[in-house]
């Protein structure tokens, strides 16, 4: 309420931010101060494009999707123009939550307590009982931005103008496109409540040091977890021929591999454009899909002519990434509840006509990221007990192995002090 | 501890009060802010009178109820002399809870931990072990203030005077009187936890907007939720009828229908007496009882000559109301137990000595307000999810229907400024 | 995070300290205030010697126990020299909680993440992956400091110096030495997680004021709860006899009665070595050993000759007390979590060797102290319920059964005030 505190809230967030040794982990506080979640949900998480969910999972005019970050509850639905409009989902009468499934379809929305009924397009077409000198032209729902991309729904809760999402669908648009997301359905979701803040969760994702240990199945189809320090000549040797294949077969196709270096691409980075990423990166020998034996499971996904295309990849900050093999794909999605919570919706999707039990079984195509996720989640906790500690201090960070988690942490403190990719910091000039 | 930071909360909390827009819902921080809810328990309250329960729940010498407000246990014992006490539940020596079931009887209160024993006035009467010079008068239970009024039990947790509780004994006494619930009996006890703000329950119970789609059952019984814009002529004749009706049965009784127009009676209103009210109002053709038939389903109350007196209505701030029909009453209290949960307890009353099974079944008396209850506790809950939206802001009330909504959040807030009904700030003049 | 705000936070400390009325309870910001919490934390928790487990626990080089004070999670592990060493249980790359059971054996500390490798003694052995010039010598993990008396282990979380543990060793160790902690074995663990504040569980362990109605096994068995105003001549001769008994007995052995008074002996005691107390005591005619009927239920401990040995019994501040039988041994440790949950751990001991079943059924050593530990929880269950109303304020104590009450409350206020035994304070003069 007085900018007097905010001031001093600011200046603490700036000594916090300034306490950070480059390389190195953060301070504790960073992970349990009240102060550094708010601002984070208000820079970052309120500011920010997010991945909300699929074109698949709300297909149909009428059809809407509802999540919630911290306590802001957002529905996206599909309006009769196809186009999908997102709105804070509480009625502007009296504050009620309006959509309360996961996903659904509706004619209008109804307010479930007065029954004020809004169209698809987030107006306000009836508010029976009211008197006259309403003004209904001011009582719409709320907007947020939303943008699709090759059957990617991603939301951004901006109050001015949201980071350009153009440069994003430029980049990734073309390698998406053949996975063909937009045509394809869900197979399974699984939803966790992890116990950790939400930046151990992407600390975690963005390294494949702990993969050789921790991740047995993901480590045999994969070759992220190499990197400078431990990729032998036999190893390079694997990768390049990997990479060459996939140059004979795809090159006409647009399917070739783009990432073609040991360890993780490099993301995030600074700057207005560091926040997506998207590549497509080969699987080891006798691998065609991220599934246990590394064989197809399903039928092919998208434009795929044959099933040995590597793994598409992408992800996107604060809250999105994405495998796909030639058979299927799986998005995983976070959304803070806390600071010290953090939900996870993990979606396997499959080619939009498979029949499960006929074309595919679950079985199949879930334990490869299922066990991959869960075995994360068991360390996030684990982490998270451990910055808990009033004497824990942060420790280096493996320049061979640890990069990305270096960008990862360098990219959230550039957003929580204000700077970065941010539509309000950057005016319109990119 | 510091006068300071309560100046400083003072000014926060006057900021906020003076932000909301007349004829619109409460900021949002009124729901969701320590600050508000902190007041909120010291000056409404830890002020006013509370109903807490019924007579007939503790009708012995020796009988006790306890009740929660917040963090504060109390216990109302019947004296000796058949007076009603009500005291803070803990012991004077080290602070034990003393008596911990919702209703019992004692000798007299002993304290579980050293048998500190305390008369049912409230006296320390022994305190074996402990040294001469301790002064005993000097550590009697605390007291709170009781009134009872027909069978309806009051605290009031004030400090000082407490609100002039007079005006409402001669105001509803009367038509309290006949309904006999001093000499009725509990017939069921149903207790909820409903995660909202009290003051979300209150704006529910305040209008009948909702009642035509939300309380199937309700509106067959009754006229509330007409109102000036939708009550047509021949829905105005009808409660006309009913109101004749009344007139011609119980005008000798006492008995009239003394709530005569369509829509919800005025309440609260501003001032020491807008706290309570109270009413006898017309139902629908048919109806005798608020049951899912409208037919009487146990024996006739009190003083009741007939089954066909509509129902006694009554109200109090900030607590209780209780809508009462021939053969059955149903009390509704609320307590507060944090910002976003409220315990509510609905109780089922009926003549003093019927017997469940042979005078009357369960299945027949409790439905129609079960339901009702029910309905409007998961509308409450998502409301309190939309105003905890990070951009949830009020919406304006309907003129027509939602008069006693704004007229119920006038009162809080004045009574959150410190004026309005209390006794210390009304001196002792009325 | 300003010397400005830590200030203000300390004089309103001061103040409460201040505030409490001699010979009376403490005021209730004591017991709620987050402020008071996270001082009695960082005053006394962090600084003073707990009792964490018995060396039999974890007897041999590798194996280890784990505890955790609030947030803080410490690993105790037996090194190679079989010295137990302490250490903030998080790894220092990352912070991963490294030993996640409550006992265990390890080869090396190895971090479940990514397999940062650490010796016995917390040095950084392996940490494969990370670049070359990553100092390991500043990476070994946080240490804490240990002490083991004949089979009791202590853990200090001092930054500096913690208090001098010499005197403790001195007065205790030859009262404990026939005892046999040291080659006992743990015959069970009960773990409780009591909703009430940690100095309410020490209030209600220095005063047998509750014992006659609260404790009826524990009473059979012992004197203590016979005071100054209570003990009758009949009742000083029994305990005469007692004593005298065992003078005649044990006096060549060293395992006379030294605690010969009525009541409890006096503890904590202000100053540096107030804070550890240990006696032998008599019990009752007939009572060999604290179990339901007094009887020998097990085979003899340590060195004891004979199975009338009394009880020994040893207490220190702010965590632990023990009592022993000839025959098995229960120890109580406390740790805080949350300033109204406080954890719980039982612990039964017997002779090394015994086996279940076969020399002892714990249907026969457990019930005596189960009984009377659970009676006491569910009273300071009540007694949380009681401080915490809005009302609450303490009341006197009795002078002749509640003198180690106001010990104790002394205690913890001169802690609070940074005075008393802290390592810290009294430099290198004792």
């Amino acid at each position: 309420m007085s900018s007097g505190i905010e001031g001093d809230c600011h200046r603490q967030l700036m000594e916090l931010i300034a306490s950070r040794q480059p390389g190195w982990g953060l301070p504790r506080e960073l992970y349990l101060q009240d102060l550094v979640y708010e601002s984070e949900l208000e820079r970052i998480w309120r500011e920010d494009w997010l991945l909300v969910g699929h074109t698949c999972e709300f297909p149909e005019p009428g059809d809407y999707l509802t999540f919630s970050v911290d306590q802001d509850s957002i529905v996206v639905i599909r309006g009769d123009d196809s186009v999908a409009r997102a709105f804070y989902n509480f009625c502007r009468h009296r504050g009620t939550l309006l959509c309360d499934q996961a996903t659904g379809h509706v004619g209008r929305v109804v307010c479930p307590y007065h029954q004020w009924t809004f169209a698809r397009d987030g107006h306000l077409v009836s508010c029976r009982g009211m008197h006259d000198d309403v003004d209904r032209g001011e009582l719409s729902l709320l907007s947020a931005h939303v943008q699709e991309v090759e059957g990617l729904v991603f939301v951004s809760l901006a109050k001015g103008q949201p980071p350009d999402f153009e440069p994003m669908r430029i980049a990734c648009g073309p390698l998406l496109k053949p996975q063909g997301f937009s045509r394809a359905k869900v197979a399974k979701v699984v939803e966790y409540e992890v116990p950790a803040n939400w930046k151990i969760v992407w600390e975690n994702n963005r390294e494949c040091y702990h993969c050789n240990v921790g991740h047995p199945q993901y480590i045999r189809a994969n070759f992220d977890h190499y990197n400078a320090d431990d990729a032998t000549p036999a190893i390079r040797q694997r990768i390049a021929d990997a990479v060459a294949r996939s140059e004979t077969k795809w090159a006409a196709a647009g399917l070739a591999v783009s990432h073609t270096q040991t360890g993780m691409c490099p993301f995030p980075s600074p700057g207005p454009h560091g926040w997506f990423a998207a590549n497509r990166t080969a699987l080891t020998e006798g691998y065609v899909s991220e599934t246990m034996d590394g064989k197809q499971k399903a039928p092919l996904m998208g434009d795929y002519p044959d099933a040995d295309v590597g793994t598409l990849r992408i992800r996107t900050m604060p809250n999105f990434w994405n495998h796909s093999s030639c058979d299927h794909g799986v998005s995983t999605r976070l959304l803070p509840a806390g600071k010290s919570q953090t939900n996870i919706r993990v979606t396997w999707l499959v080619e939009g006509n498979a029949q499960e039990g006929h074309d595919y079984q679950l079985a199949d195509i879930m334990p490869f990221w299922q066990l991959t996720s869960e075995q994360d989640w068991e360390l996030c906790r684990k982490v998270q007990q451990g910055v808990s500690s009033s004497r824990y201090r942060p420790g280096p960070f493996s320049t061979y192995k640890e990069y990305n988690v270096d960008a990862f942490v360098t990219w959230c403190l550039q957003r929580l002090a204000g700077d970065g990719t941010g539509g309000e910091q950057q005016g319109g000039a990119i």
